[in-house]
């Protein structure tokens, strides 16, 4: 049982944020994300894209803001439950909450805070009969850990981002990787696009396109992949392969959380704005793209906002008895769970003579 | 008259992030501030130390991160009367607000934003009896143009940043440059009080310690000053002076917009926070410190999110018929009144071959 002060679902920016602002309190995060890396939308759909809007920076891609929160968080020393979704939460008799994921890991705290933005990235699915069969056993539908394919050889399926960058990273470390895609066409960075290019002519990875995967073989386990080219059921081709890692996008699904007796509205979870983010069942908070309320709007800074406030009701949930007093980060510093502190330079008191 | 589209009060940050979000809707800001720059309290009060609690910069100076929000706000070409406190309001018979300065600009807009902070930076006085003949004859408060000391001579008082900074500063500008505090001692950035030290000693700054300015004198205007050592009557010395600023900190107060109506609570303006941060007087917002509602934190980054939530509501105010959907600065870049365009680079659909 993983115990922590605040358990957040969902790893976005919103809930990034969220960790510095309990810390900034006191308060210890757990983060639990479908996906396999932090950030939420802004690693998964647009990482390499710039977002105009964030409050004092004219300019920042999606994935250097994250990072920059990940750097912000660090000596508030989050846990991470990594590529599982949350899927139940049980409410303990001492008040606490006990929320298990897909994966069966458990966690418990006082306070659950909702970030779950438009939901846990589910993966899109190829129409392969058999393939529920082969999930974990020789199929992925995203890359936790590259270190499993070392050595191995991957068949990799989509035309996207992911299909490219993963292709190129895995050429590196699988012993042989394929990309099958439908068209001869892809959809991506240029420089993306270009290196796959290069390194297919250079043989390290096998383009097979116009073609797609249509059916898994294996006792056990995966052991092969049946290739249709251009459609026509008699130009099939059987490649053995130990993964297959079919890469269509991920779409997000509000889920299971729909299920936990939150009122629910448009899709969102409704809170209570004109005070802190509660949602219908006290000591649950929904902030970020997850929540609706009169006049939301799903933008990241609205996130950051609605977390700043969240923490200071949460804090009061879980010591009921004691008083905050807000201070200012610049007058008091940070102090870090990891025993560092950032704190301004005093000003000097010299004379001169 | 200057006319503009939303007419915001205070050019703190949170006023300044408002002509962003203003700006994406493609309404034109002008800002109203007391100080002779922008940047509020950051700028005013501690421009050289850090903040910790801005989302996504681990920490950011108060000075860059006013500098940030300038650039950020470029392209939206905002207005700016500086140097001036905006005294009152008055509603036109089209709906609209008339807001006139202690100057008398007069300026005409259908929506006003107070984005007022704790209150119009104002000057702490020294005690002297006549120094009111004097204002604007030979006293100033705060510089607003350094320029118009050029090859004038100058006294200058205090013992903290603001006189330490501006004595270096007009070292290089004015004819003489004399700097009286009543202690030895200086408190201020290191590097301030070294540089001053180095200044006097080489003669470039006459610096007068143990000492104040207790009178001053002068038909038309101020031609000198009494400047009395060690709180001795018997030493006092005459000196001849061209301006005399006294730089003993500016403290805020809400000042006349106390009395505009608006609903107080705290010394802060009352505003429904459950939808737009409009005040009692429809038209008239009220965001960032200078506001109030149940669980407000007197923090930059709410500041922010008020006002992007304020344009919204702002914007349907001027504009009653359109219907305003939401686009992310991601996918649709920002299209700024001066022509420039910022936007994301377009994917490519490349067919590799
Ligand atoms: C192309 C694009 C461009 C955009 N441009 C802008 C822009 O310019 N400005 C702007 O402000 N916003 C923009 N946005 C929106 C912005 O990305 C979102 O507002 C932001 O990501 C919301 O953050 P969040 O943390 O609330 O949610 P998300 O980023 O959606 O993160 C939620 C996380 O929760 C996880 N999760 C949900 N349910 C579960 C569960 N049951 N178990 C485990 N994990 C779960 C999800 O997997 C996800 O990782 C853009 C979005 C897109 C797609
Ligand atoms: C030492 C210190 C450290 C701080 N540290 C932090 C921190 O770490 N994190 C954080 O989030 N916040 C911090 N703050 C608070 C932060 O600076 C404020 O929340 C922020 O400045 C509020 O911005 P604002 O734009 O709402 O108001 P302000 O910055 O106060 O700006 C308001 C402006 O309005 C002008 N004005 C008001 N009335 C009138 C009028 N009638 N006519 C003309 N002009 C008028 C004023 O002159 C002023 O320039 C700190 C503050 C101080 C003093």
């Amino acid at each position: 049982m993983i115990k922590t002060d605040m358990l957040i679902i969902g790893a976005g920016p919103t809930g990034l944020f969220a960790v510095f602002e309990a810390g900034l309190l006191k308060l210890k995060c757990h983060l639990i994300d479908a996906l396999p890396q932090p950030g939420g939308q802004c690693s998964e759909i647009y990482p390499k894209k710039p977002i105009y809007d964030i409050p004092a920076f004219p300019e920042i891609l999606a994935g250097d803001l994250v990072d920059n929160l990940m750097e912000q968080i660090k000596p508030f020393e989050p846990g991470f439950t990594l590529g599982e979704r949350a899927e139940t939460i049980e409410k303990q008799e001492d008040g606490s909450f006990v929320v298990t994921t897909s994966e069966g890991t458990k966690h418990n705290a006082p306070v659950v805070v909702i970030a779950g933005g438009l939901g846990s990235f589910e993966p899109r699915k190829p129409p392969i009969q058999n393939i529920a069969k082969y999930e974990n056993k020789g199929v992925a539908y995203m890359i936790k850990e590259p270190e499993d394919y070392r050595g191995k050889k991957v068949v990799i399926a989509g035309g996207g981002d992911s299909a490219l960058d993963w292709a190129i990273y895995l050429s590196e470390v699988a012993s042989e990787v394929s990309l099958v895609h439908r068209r001869n066409e892809f959809r991506g960075a240029l420089d993306s696009v270009e290196k796959v290019s290069d390194l297919a002519q250079e043989g390290k990875i096998n383009l097979i396109t116009e073609a797609e995967v249509v059916g898994l073989k294996g006792d056990d386990k995966l052991d092969s992949v049946v290739i249709r080219h251009k459609g026509e059921a008699s130009e099939e081709q059987i490649k053995e392969t130990d993964f297959f890692i079919p890469l269509f996008g991920l779409s997000p699904k509000l889920g299971p959380i729909s299920n936990w007796g939150l009122e629910i509205e448009k899709n969102a979870i409704k809170v209570d704005n004109s005070y802190d983010y509660q949602t219908n069942i006290p000591g649950i908070y929904a902030i970020g793209d997850v929540n609706t309320y009169p006049g939301k709007l799903k933008l990241i800074l609205c996130g950051f906002h609605e977390a700043a406030v969240m923490c200071q009701s949460a804090y009061q949930k879980i010591f009921p008895d004691k008083r905050y007093v807000m201070k200012y980060t610049t007058v008091s510093g940070v102090d870090g769970f990891d025993g560092s502190r950032k704190e301004a330079k005093r000003e000097v008191v010299k004379s001169i003579n």
